[in-house]
C-alpha cells in the first residue's frame, strides 16, 4: 500500500491524489505554505488526512521561525497557522489539528525553541500514527453491523488515501473483511472529482477487495433494485446533533437510502465532532472553482458563457443518519446525547 | 436552432451529438443499417428523435428493395426493421415509429412498390414535423403549471435536440418563456454521457435561457436549499401505470424532489405511453458499456481490473410522479384512468 503521507528528514511526502490512479506521483513539501497548497489543491484531501497534513505543516513552519523566545515564537507561530487554516474551510480536522499543535506549543513554553521545535515534530508524528490506531478502532466497532453476504455502498473515498491509513467507511469495509466476513463495495465515482472512481476503486483493487463502480446518479438504481444492504460514508465535519457535513452528493445518497429502508452510517473520529455547533447549518460549505466541474482531462464539456455551481460539501440532517461509528463506540440517536458521551470518552 | 435531424435527397442527416457543444459535425445517414448505428452510438437520442431518425431510416430502407411485389417488398421491410428495432431496447418511440411505418405499407398495400415507396418517406416527413406540433402543444399545457420567477431542475436531455425540435421537457421551459414566465433553469450535467452538459446547457444558451449547471450529486443540495420550485423531466417509456423509464439518475432525482416537497413532472408525447405494459417492471433497460463511464476524453479514469455497471435507464415509480404532461394535456393520479384517456384523445 502506498503511504498517503509521510513526514522524514524535514520533508513532508504526499501522494498526489490529484494524478491517481494513473500515475503515482509525490510530492514534497518543505514549507507550511506547500503543505496550505497541496491542501487547498486537492493533492491530499479526506478529512483525517488534512489534519495529519496540518500538523505536520506547523511543524514545518515552527523550523522556518528564528525567535530568541517563546512570545516571538508564537506570534510566528499563530500568524503561519491562520494563513494555514484558511486553505479548506469544511473539514474540522483541519482546525483541529492546528489547534493541537498550538496547544502543545503552549504547553511547553518553557522549553527552549529549538525542543520546543522537536516537540512539535513529535506530535505531528503522534497524530499520525494515532490517526491509524483510531481508524482501526473505529473499523471494530463499525464491523458489528456488517454482515457477510452484504453489499456496502460508499461514497466519495473515506479510506487509507483519505487518512493516515487504514481509511474510515472503508477502515469499516477493512475490518470486515478481516473478521472473515465475505462482503463487497458499490462506489459512487464522485463527481466532479471523481475520488470514487480514481482513488476508492483503486486503494480497495490494490487490496483485492471486490469493488463496482457506478456513476452517482446510479446509486438509486441499485438500492431500489435490492442490490445494496447498507450505506457507509465518513465525514468533513459533524454537528453536535448529528448533522454531517460530507462531499456533495452524501445528501442525495442518504435520502435514497431513507427511501429503500437501507441502513445510513458514518464513520469519523471524534477530531470530526464540532459540538460547539448546534446544527449543520452554521457548517461553512466551501465553493471550488467551476472549472473543476466541466473541465475533464482538459477539455471543456459545456458551453462557455453559462453558470457552473460548485459545492463541495452537503449537510445531512441528523434524521437520516441511522449511526455515527467512532473509535469509541457506536453513537446512535438522539445524537446530541450520544456524541457528547463519544467525546467525553477521549 | 442546428436542425437535430433533416431528410433531404435520399439523406438523412443528423448533428452528432457526441461530439456537442466543441465540435458540430453533422452525420449524413444513406441506408437503414447507417441509421440504427447513429442510433445505437447515440449520435442521435432522445426519445422522440429516435422515433423521427427510425421512420426516416425505415423509408430509406424501403427504397433499397427491389421487389416486384408489395408481399416481397414487405417481407424485406419487416426484416429490415427487425434489425433497426434491436438498436436500443429501452425507448418505446423506436418500436412505435416503426410500427407506424410498417402500417403505412400495409394500408398502402395495393399502390405500385414505386409509390409505395414515396408514401413511406411523406410519413417520415409527417412524423418529423407532427413531432414539433406535438411538443408546441405539451409546451402550452406544461406551462399553465410553472410560475413566474420558478428555478426549473431538469436531468439530461428533453429538448430540440432530444426531438425533431422544440423539445418535451425544454419545450415547457420554451413554452414558459413565450408566455412571459421569467424563469432558469438548474441542468443535471447526467452522467455518463454529459448530456445536461453538453445539450441541454448548450440549447439553452442558443436560446438565450439562464441556466445554471451541476453535477447530479448536486441537485439534493439546490432543493434542501429551497432553490429549485420544479422538476420537468423527459420520458423513454411510460407504463399504463405512470411508472416512467427515463435517463439513469432520474429515480434520484424524484426521490429528492418527494423528501423535499417538491412537484415532480413528466413530460412525453403520447406515443411515449406503453399502456401495454402494467406497470415499469416490465421495461428492458438497456445496460450499456462499461466504457462510456470509465473513459471520459480519451482517459481511464478508474484502475483497470474492476467492476463497472452501465445501466442506462432507471424506473421511476408513479407513486413519486406528480403529473404526465402530454400534447393531449396533463394526467394526472390515478395514471391507469387518466393515460388511457390521453391515448383515447388521440
Amino acid at each position: 500500500m502506498i503511504k498517503t503521507i509521510e513526514y522524514v528528514d524535514g520533508v513532508v511526502r504526499m501522494i498526489d491524489q490529484t494524478l491517481l490512479p494513473s500515475e503515482k506521483v509525490f510530492v514534497d513539501c518543505k514549507t507550511i505554505e506547500e503543505v496550505g497548497h497541496a491542501i487547498k489543491t486537492m493533492i491530499i484531501r479526506g478529512a483525517p488526512a488534512i489534519g495529519v497534513a496540518a500538523a505536520m505543516g506547523v511543524s514545518l513552519g515552527a523550523d522556518s521561525i528564528s525567535a530568541s523566545n517563546f512570545d516571538e515564537f508564537f506570534a510566528a507561530l499563530e500568524k503561519q497557522c491562520d494563513q494555514l487554516g484558511k486553505s479548506r474551510p469544511t473539514a474540522v480536522n483541519l482546525a483541529w489539528a492546528i489547534n493541537r499543535m498550538k496547544q502543545v506549543a503552549k504547553d511547553s513554553k518553557n522549553l527552549p525553541v529549538s525542543e520546543l521545535k522537536v516537540r512539535l515534530k513529535e506530535e505531528a508524528l503522534t497524530i499520525l500514527t494515532e490517526d491509524i490506531s483510531i481508524n482501526k478502532a473505529m473499523g471494530q466497532h463499525g464491523q458489528t453491523l456488517v454482515e457477510s453476504g452484504n453489499v456496502v455502498l460508499t461514497h466519495c473515498n473515506a479510506g487509507a488515501l483519505a487518512t493516515a491509513g487504514y481509511g474510515t467507511a472503508l477502515g469499516v469495509i477493512r475490518a470486515s473483511i478481516g473478521a472473515g466476513k465475505n462482503i463487497r463495495v458499490l462506489a459512487n465515482e464522485t463527481r466532479p472529482f471523481l475520488q470514487g472512481a480514481r482513488l476508492t476503486a483503486w486503494e480497495l483493487k490494490e487490496d483485492n477487495i471486490p469493488v463496482k463502480l457506478i456513476t452517482d446518479s446510479m446509486c438509486g438504481f441499485f438500492m431500489k433494485n435490492k442490490e445494496v444492504d447498507l450505506v457507509v460514508v465518513g465525514a468533513d465535519r459533524i454537528a453536535g446533533n448529528g448533522d454531517i457535513a460530507n462531499k456533495i452528493g452524501t445528501y442525495m445518497v442518504a435520502v435514497l437510502a431513507k427511501e429503500n429502508n437501507i441502513p445510513f452510517y458514518v464513520a469519523a473520529p471524534v477530531s470530526t465532532l464540532d459540538l460547539s455547533l448546534a446544527s449543520g447549518d452554521e457548517i461553512p460549505i466551501e465553493e471550488r472553482s467551476a472549472e473543476e466541474v466541466v473541465n475533464i482531462n482538459n477539455k471543456r464539456m459545456a458551453p462557455e458563457g453559462i453558470e457552473v455551481a460548485h459545492p463541495a460539501f452537503d449537510i445531512t440532517p441528523n434524521k437520516l443518519v441511522t449511526a455515527i461509528i467512532t473509535e469509541e463506540g457506536i453513537a446512535r440517536p438522539p445524537f446530541t446525547e450520544s456524541l457528547k458521551a463519544m467525546a467525553q470518552k477521549k
